[in-house]
Parts: C-alpha cells; structure tokens; sequence
C-alpha cells in the first residue's frame, strides 16, 4: 500500500514535469514476452496452481486482464512469440511436444491483438510473423490493419522460421538458414516499399463533389521485381498511425545479427552480463553504424526470466518451483525444434557422455570448465540449456532485482529486458506491483506513457515514423 | 418509443415461453453483409453525409457500435466480404477503383472479430477467406483461433478468389474457374479434417502427476496426401466449441452450386422473385440431397438491398439518394474486376449499343424484352447490373418490407435474407429499430437467441457441430 502510494505521488509530481523531463536516456525499456499456447519459456510452469495459461491462452478476458496489468505497470508493450507447425524432432516423435504442451495447443497471436487494444490506451503489441509462410502483400495488409485498429500500436517480429516440420504441414520449403535471411530481406524491403511508398499522406481527399474518394495521383504501384518476389502494388491500405510497425528482431547468428543492425529497431538479444555481452551488444550497434544506421535508434532488450518477491526467501521459494516442475522432455522437444538435435531416448539421469551427441558434447565440454568433477546427466543438461537460451534469470526483492538490472544494463549497455516469469499472470504481476514502483523511484523507469503509439514508447513522444535515418525508409 | 415498449412487452413475454417455442420454422434469418472498406455494395454512397464508413471502417469503436445495434436487432451475424487484390480491369487502370473506393483501401476483417466479439454475446461473425491465397493449415489454425475467441460464434465464407491481380501482387496463380472450385473441395477437406478428426474431445488431460497436457494418443495426424495439398497435421489447436466454423458459400456458377450443395451450411444467394428463384433453390436443395445432405440443413440466404423507414415517402427518398450518388464508374470497375468486361472509356451517356462488347450485349438484349422502344446507356446498364448483382430491393415502410420479405420466402423457399443497405450505420439501425419489430410481431423472427454459438443461430440450440448427417463430416 505504500508502494502504491508512493507511486501515485510520483505520478502526481510526473504530471506536473515538462515533457523534456520525460523520458530520459536513463530509463530503461521492458517488454513482457509470452506466447498464445498455455506454457511459453519456462517448461513445467503450467503444473503450477498459480498458473493459468493453461485455459487462459484462449480466451479473451484473461488475455485482456493481463495486458491491462502491464499497462498499470507501464510496460512498452506485450511481445508474442509464435511458430506454424509442431515439435517433431526430440525422440523423432510429437509426442513430448503434445505432453509437454510445447507450442501446441497455439493460437493464431494476430487475432488477439485488436481486442487487447481495445481495453489498452498506450500498451504496444509485438507480434510474430514468419516471413516464410505468407505473401508479403497479404503480410503488409496484415500489418497495415493491426496499427490502424490499434491506433498505431502495433510492432513485427521478423522471423523467418526454423520448424523442419513446416514443410510437411504444407507450408512451403523452409530454405537453408542463410537463403532464408535473405530471401527475409527481399520480403522486408517488399513491406517497407508498401508501406511507406505506396500511399502518400492525404491521398484520401473524401471529394464528393469530383466522385472521388482516393486521389489516384497519389497512390503508387511499387512495381518491385526482385530475385524472390514480384509485387506490383499498390497498397490496399491507407497510412495507418505509425505506416510502418516497429521493427522487431531476433538475430543470433553471424547472419541473423547482419539482418537485426539492418533492420531491427528493437532487437532482442540473450547475452551473458558481462564484458563478453558487452561485445555482442557494441557489435550490433557498430554494425548498424557500418549499415548508414544512427546506433542510438536501436533499442536492444535482453531476454531475462524474472521471479520478484517481497522478501528474497519468498522470491528462491518460486524459483524452486521452476525447477522442480522443469520438464526435461518438453524443454528438449523445443530444443530438438530449435537445432535439429534429437537427444530423445534417454532418461533424465543419463550421463550425457554416454550418448553419442556431438553438437552437444562440445557445449558441456564448455561447462565442464566451470567444474571438471561434475557430471552432466541429460536432465542437468536441459536445465542449463534451458537457463541459458531463456535468459539470465533475475531472482529476489524489488531492490535486489533492480540493482541485478541496473547492474546488468551498466555493463552490457543493452536498453531494457524482454521479460519472462512463470506462473502468469502471478509473475507479471509481481514484477508491476513491486519491481516496476522501485525502478520508478530509482529514475531508471518512466511514470507515465510520453506518446500515444509503440514507436513513442521505445524513442520518445513524436516520433510515430521509421526514424529519417533509417536506411530502408526511402522517401515519400 | 412506442415500438420499444411493445418489443420490451414482447421479450418478457417471450422470456416466460418454453424453449421449444423459440426458433419455429416460420422464422427468418438476418445476417447484415458489409466489408471492412469504406463503401460497400451501393457504390457512391460514400458520399452521403449520414454514411460513416469512410472513416469508421478502420476504428474499432465504429465497428463495435454497429455490431451492438445488430445484437440488438437479434440478428443471426454479421458477413464480412473480402478480397485480396485490386480492380484494375475498368479502363486497363486501377484509376476508378481508387476513386470510387471499390474494396480499396480496405483492412483485413479476419482481426476484426476477436474485438467485436467481446462487445457481444450472441451475434455471429462470418468472414471470407479465400481458397487461393493461404495454406489450408495456416487457415484452419485461424478459424479455430476465432472460435475459440469468439466462444463459438465464427463463420467461413468459403471463396475461391477472381482478381486476376491476384497475381501481379504475387499472391500465386489465379487457376482456371472450375480448377478453383476442385482445388477449393480439397482445401475444405484438408481443414475439416484438422478440425474434425485430429483431437479428439477430451485430449488436453492436465495431468500434473504424469507431466502431460495433451494425450498423445488423443492426437491424430491426418496424413493428408492429395492433388493439391500435402498436409500431415496434427492441427495445432485443440477442439474449439464449433470445432468447424459454420461454412458459408455462395456459389453461382454451375460448379459454384455443385460446391455450395456439398458443402455450404449457409448458402447466400441472388435469385430473382419468381418462379425462377424458387426452381434455383429447389435446385440447391435437390443438389444437396443427391449429395446425401438433408436439404433442411442448408439455409439459403437471399442477398437484399434494404431501407426501411417509418413512412413509404421517406424510404423512397433514401432509395433516391443511392441513386442520386451511384458512381458509374465505381460501379463498373467492380463489374471488370468481377467478369474480366472493360466498359471503360465511354461516358455514361454513350448509347451501349454503340460499344463492341458482346458479354454484355447478349445480357442488355433481354432487358429490351421489357421495353423494346428504350435506349440503354453505359449509365443506364451500370444502374441495371448493379441492381441485379447486389439483390432485389425492398423499399418501405416496415409493414410494407414485412410484407416483400414475406411474400419472396413464400415463393422462392429462402430461409432468410444476407441485408445490405447504405448510408451505414443508419440503414441497419432502421432495420433494427423498425423492421425488425414488425417482423417479431408477426413471429417471423426471434424475440431473443435460442443458443450460444453462430451455428446454434441458424439450426436451433443444441446444434453446434456440423450436423450428424454432413457427409464432410467423418466419425472423429
């Protein structure tokens, strides 16, 4: 109650700052990361009896429930992971993925977000779209209606799809990685060329008395023929709020990380909170730099498991959870998605040198470093994976948590946290009840939304559009 | 105000009714046709000062105001046209479809729904997904996100897609009419299966003690191998409360009717009322029983242009108006986009005999039956064919349109009526507010919903899968 009403001092003291006051470089960024399927990173959670996704993930209220507390907690938006396919790969079998609900059942994550909008007024919704499975002209439409019905909140996850599944779902051939990044490229400029050139602004006149209700004059074929795609164009819808939706991406590899400092507004990232993280986050900006690219108009969140509690005790306690609920079946089925590793047929407590796994050998031959006495069963081997493809894992108080991301940004210069928890809603709400009024009062988190659109959350009131900078917005 | 009182008496009265006395056979059904573009069937009606779609088509509040008042109006649902693609055909030019807003700019409808149902409890949404543009597993995972959303009130118009831009936008070939048509069959069947045959009920167990979500042995693939599509499944979503959306299909062409026989639950329809449009429903039905359907399992739904208003004269003066605003040129760049016919170049006021173009020759010839001493203009047979493809006209008083609808069911064996009007919202909320009442009053049409999902709307509560006699349908 003190939090609260702390809080609502500050808010009080907020409103009445000028604007340039709002919104400082100091600030930092979070984003709640989730998926439309009852049990998103953190495999097991949905055994927990706090957690609800289990039936929630369908059903609208719930959703509408949650994004309404992440606004109360100001967040910057909602980001929803998504594949098309199932996990096929782990025991070369669906079996673990259905047990494990590993992304299956999942809901189309699209559909959610204009209702989500409708009971939000600032929240952001980033949403994942493969660039492998649709037509670009369908996509840019898709986009296109989001941020109007939205009002200009709205931001795309570019990915380009790894589920080998896919391709016996009839999704079409999911090409080698690197073919598939610039095949994603094409597919980019195709949207942008949509979206930023196609209409100009006013090119809806409303002229009853000349019949005419779009100025043909100032509506553009794009006429694009690349080595992947022919899309003649127009665009079949009008500017919406923000035209273009905020750029998200993930890239993790050499040519993935290419892709994010060309395109990426804000990129999420999985790095170690250290000098070695510092690198990787430097390097993406130095690239941007190297791509005619303003580094400062990327924002780079870390992807970060966070359980915050009153008291530390009471924060390790739910962290325990996780681990006595992790599913190593279902978190090496998605893994067997993820790379194509088949570590299936062997109980948790086998020793992992025992299988023949070589990708995976060298990996823990890395661990091994850490402690050559220990021995790595496939379940510690899960675990680990798991700890380390899902984030650094930011457990304790308010304080404590605070002072683990303060700690986290001043080394690795990332912007903010792509956040994650188990059980939902409980984890989310932990963290806008205790950890967000405590950045407040640390300076280090905003007390107020500054615009009205997504892109105004990540860089600041008036700024609606791709930045002047950004080398693929080429002008109206 | 008088009105209301006696719909108020009338749904206290119904409210104390058994349930078996609601929903007789005597009653018909409304469903509102509409598209998430400025301006729908009555083209130029953008243009009238109480039409409100120039700009309400992309903000959801406008959409949630209308689809309240059609609950209101009990109204079976609401059918949202769609196409993927612009009418470029008119002139060789895409200049008069921008002009004259024909289906561009327009939004995706598909996001749409989850909002507008959650402003809802009753009220059905019905969408149009094309054949040719998406993978069938991609669809049937959107349709099933919407029944879940929507807690069961979800539709499939069923189209094959004409716009030979299609193409140039890069969204894959246009095939042959009837390939599309063989091609659609097998899509349908490909997501019935998804839908029908893949989960069985009762295959998410939550069993925390054997760490299982979903029984694997309750999971089916479908093993889909066919002409066109190669689909292994399982589907990623479990059963949602329809499973199978309720399908709509409008089929005009022989092959077109062939396919509504064996496969639309909702058939709309434009038929003529006579004795004609009587032997083509008869013939819908016949078709259906061939196929093995039971032709009660069918509701055809004639498409009808509507305005109702308290007195004849004043709904007459509305008629005048869309007459008054009809956009030639609007109107027959749909017309090219539909057919493939070019009448551009020529002012409305050109002699169509003067012009070599024999499609419509052929179709102007019979119009002179009526008339033989009457010069047909480029105007003239624009007005005609806009008459004729968007449905027969009741104008009037609410006793008097009681009295039309009445009277085509009576002759034709339609089931109800797909009601489009203009301006929009007001022509819906005449219907609602004046004819509505009168059609209760006469008890040919519900005081209030029988049950919860869209199908239950059409075939009475209970029914909310696809009908034990559907042949599509096999034993899951």
């Amino acid at each position: 109650m003190l939090a609260l009403i702390q809080r609502e001092q500050l808010y009080a003291s907020h409103r009445s700052m000028t604007p340039s006051a709002i919104g400082t470089a100091d600030e930092m960024h979070l984003s709640a990361f989730i998926q439309a399927s009852p049990n998103h990173q953190i495999k097991g959670m949905w055994k927990h009896p706090a957690d609800e996704t289990s039936w929630g993930y369908r059903t609208l209220r719930w959703w509408q429930d949650l994004v309404r507390t992440l606004e109360r907690g100001c967040f910057d938006g909602i980001f929803f992971a998504d594949v098309l396919g199932t996990y096929d790969v782990y025991g070369a079998s669906r079996e673990a993925g259905l047990r494990g609900a590993v992304q299956i059942p999942g809901i189309d994550p699209t559909l959610l977000i204009p209702a989500l909008a409708a009971c939000t007024e600032h929240l952001g919704f980033a949403v994942t779209m493969s660039t492998s499975h649709h037509a670009p002209y369908h996509t840019a439409r898709l986009f296109s209606t989001l941020d109007h019905l939205t009002g200009g909140r709205v931001g795309w996850n570019i990915v380009t799809s790894y589920l080998s599944d896919a391709e016996r779902q009839g999704l079409g051939e999911i090409l080698p990685h690197d073919a598939r990044y610039d095949r994603a490229d094409e597919y980019v400029d195709v949207c942008l060329k949509l979206w930023e050139q196609s209409w100009e602004d006013g090119a809806v006149v409303l002229d009853a008395e000349a019949d005419t209700f779009t100025d043909p004059a100032k509506v553009h074929e794009i006429n694009h023929a690349g080595e992947w795609f022919t899309v003649e164009g127009p665009h079949m819808v009008e500017p919406s709020p923000q035209r273009t939706p905020v750029l998200y991406q993930a890239g993790n590899s050499a040519r993935g990380v290419e892709f994010a400092a060309n395109t990426g507004e804000v990129v999420f990232m999985s790095v170690p909170g250290n000098d070695r993280g510092a690198a990787v986050v430097a390097s993406l900006r130095e690239r941007a730099a190297a791509a005619g690219r303003d580094p400062e108009q990327i924002r780079a969140l870390q992807v970060a498991r966070v359980v915050v509690a009153e008291t530390e005790a009471e924060a390790r306690e739910m962290r325990d959870e996780w681990s006595r609920l992790f599913s190593v079946d279902g978190y090496l089925a998605l893994y067997g998605g993820w790379t194509g590793i088949d570590l299936g047929g062997h109980p948790p407590d086998t020793p992992i040198d025992d299988i023949e796994a070589n990708a995976i050998r060298t990996q823990v031959e890395r661990w091994k470093l850490e402690d050559p006495e220990r021995t790595w069963t496939v379940g510690d081997v899960a675990r680990r994976l798991s700890e380390t493809a899902g984030g650094l894992g930011f457990v304790g108080s308010p304080a404590s948590v605070a002072d683990q991301m303060e700690a986290f940004i001043e080394t690795t210069g990332v912007d903010g946290f792509n956040v994650t928890t188990a059980p939902v809603p409980w984890g989310f709400t932990q963290v806008v009840d205790l950890l967000v009024p405590e950045l407040q009062r640390r300076g280090r988190f905003r007390t107020g939304y500054e615009g009205s659109t997504f892109r105004e959350n990540f860089f600041g009131a008036g700024q609606r559009h791709l930045h002047p900078t950004y080398p693929r917005r080429r002008p109206r």
